[in-house]
């Protein structure tokens, strides 16, 4: 697949919607084109350096796992999305149990990752449903479809109705990954269904928004304006799903495995990115400094070594998830999921910071700097080449560029995209902190604290 | 003075530019027009209640002071920039030396006090020069206009040169209050210097950034779309100032007291404004909580509950400035040092968790939902009223909108320059920091120390 | 009442035990004399100024609550324990109904505060009951009597039995304020009960916990050793209360009054004493980076200006709980409940920062400093005098008491004791957290934000 | 060699002083004995485990550095510090200069290694000088001796002269490893002094200070009152060593490697140390919750959520530095230098909060509970066993004895020595901090920031 033969495959019906008008075609409307440049990028073998066909290969061993984290984070994000996707099906078939029932499922994921890779699909995965009233069961809910559910079942395959919403880079992927958001219960088994449809099937809908800056000031936007992968609010309604993309339906037991597959790996893919990135913020921070003249100011030093921990912090909860990664029967190598949950619970809390000591170090003209435009009239950027430069080696055109982008990537709309997503990803701070807590050896931590107080564990004899 | 005749009043030959474009209208210009019909309305009598007078009043005593702090949160953005102008020039004459040599500027700056009043006039401080080289001196720098300073001293009056930055509002009003950025050194008398200069002056250049949502996005902005106040880079090329207009011409060992006022009166300024808007931030969350049916939730109470603590800690500290207010010897209060910089200083730096807290509470949906066209349009329409309810009272139109109002309060480019301004305003983290400490009764304290350890103070005897 | 006759009061036939041994002369006990004398000294009249009469005027104003809060920090504990117990008898009968069933304990209320100041007596709350098994209700306990209760009913008084948990002082006082520890329901009538009762009543005895050094240590601890007031695990064993020191006996519904009130009181009072504190922390950690020549380095600034910001925080808290404080109808002033919830929790939770930063600035000689014996030993004290000093005025002596006092302060069991004390004094840090979420005007912080929306209220019309 | 030959080894003639008092025999001292046997225990092969050997063998790789972290929390402190000390003169031996000057010092150090492994010696590093005035140079000081130097260079050793502060386990160690404290300058050679000293050796004199309960106290202090390592203050009154023992004889270029190579590995076993510390807290925390009953409320879930982050943070450090350790050209495994430094740092700064939280979760009980006494005497123990059970599995003597533990643990003198002792091993916060700043890959940094902002570097062309 190449990136015109990616661009084409767009043109497959898909329904988009975007601020209520119907977007006709994806690949050249103002608001995705963006994002789909970058996708079609991914399929190129250009200077970015990707590799498709890693994307859909397992990763055998720690050391693999590490080559892998560290090439994703310079992949376009629904080839990093297909990866997570596919190594979640593929966590998710080694939890299930090793019975008959299980078995057709266990071979149609075999079989979708293998249709994947041959066809170089992009998939993403889907799982927030809508919920409704969170204090209620999806039975107990005014509309049954407020969770996506099974409305009918054919001998060829299900119907599915519903909605899962935040669902990243759908509107210019081709697969959807549909997992339940949360364990059901007996009784709901209308609503344990894991499946994947096809963007432009009938009866998918999605609305988005895109994160990209307004047209004419991209250049103000120097970062943020190359991004924009839109962020789908997709519509189930009646979808057929053939048999062999069915993964689950109404084995209620099962119904979690999908979703805390998919939440290790999410996470793991924002720990990666978050260390990049905090590496990303410090390096800013020191261009910053230096441009300002003050990195030598001991509390510039201070925060900048703060930031450094904060990043170095980051990577080591990495590093340890990799290292203390899990072999499956299957041979694949899965995260250590104490790791990778805390790694990502204290790089979501903590990122926050690293902004606020960016502004401080950057000062005020990260907002007030002179625009583009003023350094392209004379007359205005006459003003800039005198008042903007400091020392030697800066001179008023990089320091004013250099504050666009510190604004484009901590202060602009897409830099606050981007930390909410940081956070939200792989869900919120609470699932986090819940998963890494289960994932903790307590049983161990008691006993060194009985031991040091010397006394027997209670309610023995 | 009405609002009509304000909008008249911006029409005074001033030099404002936008993104390298001369704006020949500011009173009508996309970028500025919301930012004047603001300062408008101040002029008013409408709902807002405002009431220009109080900004040229100094409070006598802590309960004025008090309601002039409660009043002020209401006010635009450059009425509460007039009164903290004037204050700030009211502190600086009561910090004079009584004797002759400032006498006459004591008297100018009484009377430039009164004719603002007499007309109305909107006045903004302008401070912060280019500074070139931190590591020298004005006088070091390749360009000595790198600090503001006078070129000619005529015998009615002096002609400066520089660039001030990070001019909040300069472009709509009609004064600017020229103040040393730092205190000078003896040698450097021809950057010491203080004055006031109409917008309009020749040799006055303004250029701009203006933190507004785009023009076809304003409905999905729902707060800032009302803001936009615009940040000015201001130059001064040989602008002739008349003598009465002069505060400082040379004294260099008083250079320091118009900034160190000025930060002191936008540092409670701030102070109020983040006690407000930490509470409205409370608020926000609630809502969302409410909105998402998940306000019982314990984490989410917790989380709640911390955002309560910082928006009171902020307010104690103001409460604490007001109630400790000074009484100068001239009668009019002036809040307490400590206080100020402390509820400041603590206000700025922890604002970044609320909003992190803020977008935990929220979830994914305060980036993805339905956009105002998704609304308007009966075919998105019906999704947005079928998915986005969760229970009895919340309705998906009323829960889209209020994510659209926490994505602006805390994700859009305003949000984020609101952030940048919360914490740069009256200057960076370090320097409330240091006047802080500066205020401390340190001697006190090392009293309380020795006492405990029952020690004699070192080096006596 | 003079010092004598305060020692000679505790010879009431009190049952006061320690470590197991019944103490039968608690004046010169050797755990209990350092307390006694502390006591004592606050019925003189000698240097430290206190006046007893001040712990039984209730302020009638926020300047009277503001001098009574100044002068409290220099009193010994049980004379203010004294002053907290009364005002919150106070506050609870002024939130009594004000119907005819309550009449009776308000005079009692009444008469008993008035008993108290003639006769100089020393009062203690006494709250925490043993609980037991913290999700079953009193009446669900293996055992009745795990919340002090009710067990007899006679014409001139009742009969209680029970125990009180972490009840300072009480083993050196006069009389122990009994209270419900939480609010009691329908049905929980016997262990609704408020009362009075002298220590040296029968039926009771006192186990108690003594934070004081080993007696061969005292000049190592030259505070802590000067300190001592022991902890007392209360139990009542049938002790009668004759009817005038009932305040109640069954009305479940006001079961709740008496603890919050007293936790109002306490918290003040805790936060006074932890603003005090923190000057005094701040004080020793100047003190140490004076005596280590390492006042001006950078990193050892920050760390004193953080502990400056929060002695300060904790400070403007107070400040504004006294300042807002309500006026009951019976004209005494009451410290506004939301500032004191904040001011106590921000500084209970960070009060062990400015430990760590004073262990950091002092260094490891906070441990390893010679001993009181090696200054008193010629030959090691040459090694003192030679290699202790630092600077000029800095000689080795004061370097090293120095350090024992930033070590008792700081690292000894005492220093531990005081901190987890005020952590946990009016109830623990979620109990502050909790009080102060339901002072907070959340409806007023919701409009703020609908305002910012520009959203109508949801679930109107 | 067996526990009895190390007891013996003790009497060397060492000059050994506690609180002014000459200590003739060490092993029996009361303020030793405990340690003694906690070395002594380290000789043999009993339910310990330890394993001597071990301390004298380098890891050649990083699982094998892997299993020596592991297996080190186990082993009593001087056998640590002997590992610790060891590995730090082989680090420096592979850093020092290839060229011949060097070679007798890489020699000596070798023949120093096989002579402590041949004969199981136990070795302190000592590093920290009395340092006097900080602003001035050792030259400069009022008395040269205020850095250890040397005073006599003899054909056959040199002769030494100064002071070495906070010397863990000093006077039950054999052999000092004296290296300079800071980076020597050309002129300052006679204090750039490295080598080993017996503790015996004439001239020698040791201060203690012993964090041990006092000895009627340490049934009330299970964990403590086993432990007891002294803390010396050593003066080295010129002492000989002879030339196979001297390391560095002025050399100034090289002074710092000893230094530097010992912080890399304390920081490595104070991490090992932390994280192994913080499972016990967290596993403490998670007992108390247990017994008090409240396990299962959301604070505390909270809370005890969060110190398992902490923890796993400070492992995710220890497990990156393991992983990327570097292998000198001799062969054995060093710990990377930026992740040690992040997770020591990170660890110690925030070791507070566990304790802050370990108190909010135990109550007053931690410092109020029944003391042994009051279990022993049966009048009292009716009130424990009737008072102190919660639920059914905690019995009164149980939760009584976890709350001494608890105390002991976390407020005793011992804990707030061992808390200080983890902020300052290996250096204070800021030395960990800019360690951890100078490793960083701030060039990588910078490249990925330029890349978002897409600049080119400044100052070129």
């Amino acid at each position: 697949v190449n990136p015109d033969e990616y661009r084409a495959s767009l043109a497959d019906g898909r329904r988009v919607f975007y601020d209520g008008e119907l977007v006709t075609d994806v690949a050249t409307h103002p608001k995705f084109r963006v994002a789909v440049d970058n996708v079609a990028a991914g399929y190129g073998d250009g200077e970015r350096g990707l590799n498709s066909a890693d994307a859909y290969k397992f990763p055998a061993s720690s050391d693999e796992l590490r080559a892998r984290m560290e090439s994703l984070t310079g992949w376009e994000p629904t080839l990093l999305m297909t990866l997570e996707s596919l190594l979640a099906l593929g966590t998710t078939a080694s939890r299930m149990p090793a019975d008959e029932a299980f078995a057709k499922y266990r071979s149609r994921i075999d079989g979708f990752v293998e249709f994947c890779k041959q066809h170089d699909r992009r998939c993403v995965p889907t799982i927030s449903d809508a919920k409704g009233h969170r204090a209620l069961s999806p039975a107990q809910q005014a509309d049954p479809d407020l969770y996506t559910r099974i409305v009918e079942h054919h001998a060829d395959g299900i119907v599915i109705r519903g909605a899962k919403l935040h669902i990243s880079g759908a509107a210019v992927a081709h697969e959807l990954l549909v997992m339940p958001t949360k364990r059901m219960k007996p009784g709901e088994e209308q609503w344990a269904v894991a499946c994947a449809v096809p963007v432009g099937s009938p009866g998918v809908t999605i609305m988005n928004a895109v994160p990209l800056p307004p047209a004419d000031e991209w250049e103000y936007h120097p970062n943020s304006s190359h991004g924009g992968l839109p962020e789908g609010f997709v519509v189930f309604d009646d979808v057929f799903v053939p048999n062999e993309r069915v993964f689950l339906a109404g084995e209620v037991e099962h119904s979690a495995t999908f979703a805390h597959s998919m939440g290790l790996w999410q996470r793991l893919g924002g720990a990666a990115h978050m260390a990049e990135g905090a590496d990303r913020l410090v390096g800013l921070a020191r261009l910053l400094a230096e441009a300002n003249g003050v990195e030598k100011i001991p509390h510039i030093r201070e925060k900048i070594a703060d930031m450094i921990i904060y990043a170095t912090l980051v990577r080591s909860g990495l590093e340890a998830a990799i290292e203390n990664a899990v072999i499956t029967p299957e041979g694949f190598a899965t995260p250590d999921e104490l790791y990778t949950n805390v790694a990502k619970y204290y790089g979501a809390l903590n990122r926050d910071r690293m902004l606020t000591f960016i502004h401080d170090i950057a000062g005020g003209a990260i907002l007030t700097a002179p625009l583009p435009g003023d350094l392209a009239n004379p007359e205005t950027r006459a003003y800039v080449d005198k008042y903007m430069p400091t020392r030697p080696g800066i001179d008023g055109e990089y320091r004013t560029r250099l504050f666009h982008a510190a604004r484009d990537l901590t202060v602009s709309s897409a830099a606050g995209h981007h930390q909410v997503a940081m956070i939200m990803s792989g869900g919120g701070l609470f699932a986090q902190k819940l998963v890494a807590t289960m994932h903790y050896d307590l049983a161990h931590a008691k006993q060194l604290a009985l031991k040091a107080a010397r006394l027997d564990p209670p309610g023995k004899g």
